[in-house]
């Protein structure tokens, strides 16, 4: 087995830290899933005994790896991760997307994708440059949401709208046209929400792209958290759209 | 002038990290703000001739320190800061609540708080044990939305409720009773959404509390960021409630 290097854009694999996560690569893609790493601090028999049952079943290796597990906690004490390989998605062209126009904050990323799969977008597009969807930090925030989507990244949104041109676009903006609560009503899919980024939203000239959505709060802020105002949108679309 | 300490709950005194969360300080309880803290490195003029005259006008000292505001960064550089006294809030007895039970992420608390004065939830409860709301990652999270926010902590939830009988409790639950979409038509001013901790959200006995809710999401994913639940909780009652 190759020696574990610390987790670059560049590499084929990547780590899903925590048990919950890696519980779900095993799960969900269970073919791309290398080895499991555990700390020999993990004292907790009922996680490891499921491990090893899924690990055998799947023909997985377990390994005690505590220099990985350390270099891949943060804050939190990292005890289970699984190495697994990366893999290209392609997106449907008959469901609902969620278009993530240059996000950089891989926390925020990975609760969207965690959003985003409890409400039903499951194709995810991200258009470049953005946070790197494959990151550790965003694969644990994710809680492993990722394993159950497909995502792709785009150079530009030229190449996402050439290839989904008959997605319906619905780039949310402060000064947009309709309010979310009347137009998703009026949804029908295929179509997308696009999202742009933490600190600058959207380009001004995503409000000539299809149908420009507010999500109406007082003025008294500036704007809303990039991963609140997705969470609204999602929900307000999947609740309400048909 | 007393040296500037590390910040730490007991403290009279907090700091709102970030041009954006001082300008509110000053902007919002101007009589609160001890002095503004700017970094020899802040070359931003138009912000610097700002602050200048803001200061000027509120009778507030400026002073260049730089270990101060070194100790404030953390993955950004904080150029500049307020220190600001602390104040204790009433609730209003008329209006809507946004109650966190046992809040512990100090991110997570900040945009809670920032999406409730977007939403219109201006009187919020905090139930110990939870993180300090006046914690310096906790204003700038906030983008200083507490400084027009009336804050209050509880050391239990019995006392809130004991001082707030007249509010309806519609406590968030991952099997509440009522779809959050039905039951956000029906409410009336006052009343408390109620929010649980980000593991392991509200105790069981809270569904015995007014009408418990759920935001209707898929099975794939265990349940909803904090603060992405309360995002949705808030706009939904805010815009749907009368």
């Amino acid at each position: 087995m190759p020696k574990l290097q610390n987790y670059q854009k560049s590499l084929e694999y990547s780590y899903a830290p925590g048990l919950f996560p890696s519980l779900e690569a095993i799960h969900k893609r269970p073919k791309s899933v290398q080895r499991i790493l555990i700390s020999s601090k993990l004292d907790d028999t009922k996680a490891i005994n499921k491990l090893r049952l899924l690990c055998n079943e799947n023909n997985i290796r377990i390994e005690t790896a505590d220099r990985a597990l350390t270099r891949l906690s943060g804050k939190e004490n990292i005890y289970v991760a699984a190495v697994f390989k990366k893999q290209g998605d392609e997106l449907s062209q008959d469901f609902r997307h969620l278009v993530l126009h240059q996000p950089s904050d891989k926390g925020n990323l990975g609760t969207m994708l965690r959003t985003a799969l409890g409400f039903n977008f499951k194709n995810i597009a991200i258009i470049s440059p953005a946070a790197d969807y494959y990151d550790p930090h965003v694969v644990r925030a994710s809680m492993g949401a990722l394993f159950t989507l497909n995502i792709k990244s785009y150079q530009n949104f030229d190449s996402y709208r050439l290839e989904f041109n008959r997605h319906t676009l619905y780039p949310f903006m402060l000064n947009g046209s309709s309010s979310l609560d009347e137009i998703a009503k009026r949804a029908c899919e295929p179509y997308s929400l696009v999202m742009g980024n933490e600190a600058t939203g959207l380009p001004a000239d995503f409000s000539n792209f299809g149908n420009s959505v507010r999500i109406e709060h007082d003025k008294q802020i500036d704007s809303l958290n990039l991963s609140v105002a997705a969470g609204i949108g999602m929900y307000v679309f999947n609740t309400f759209g048909s």
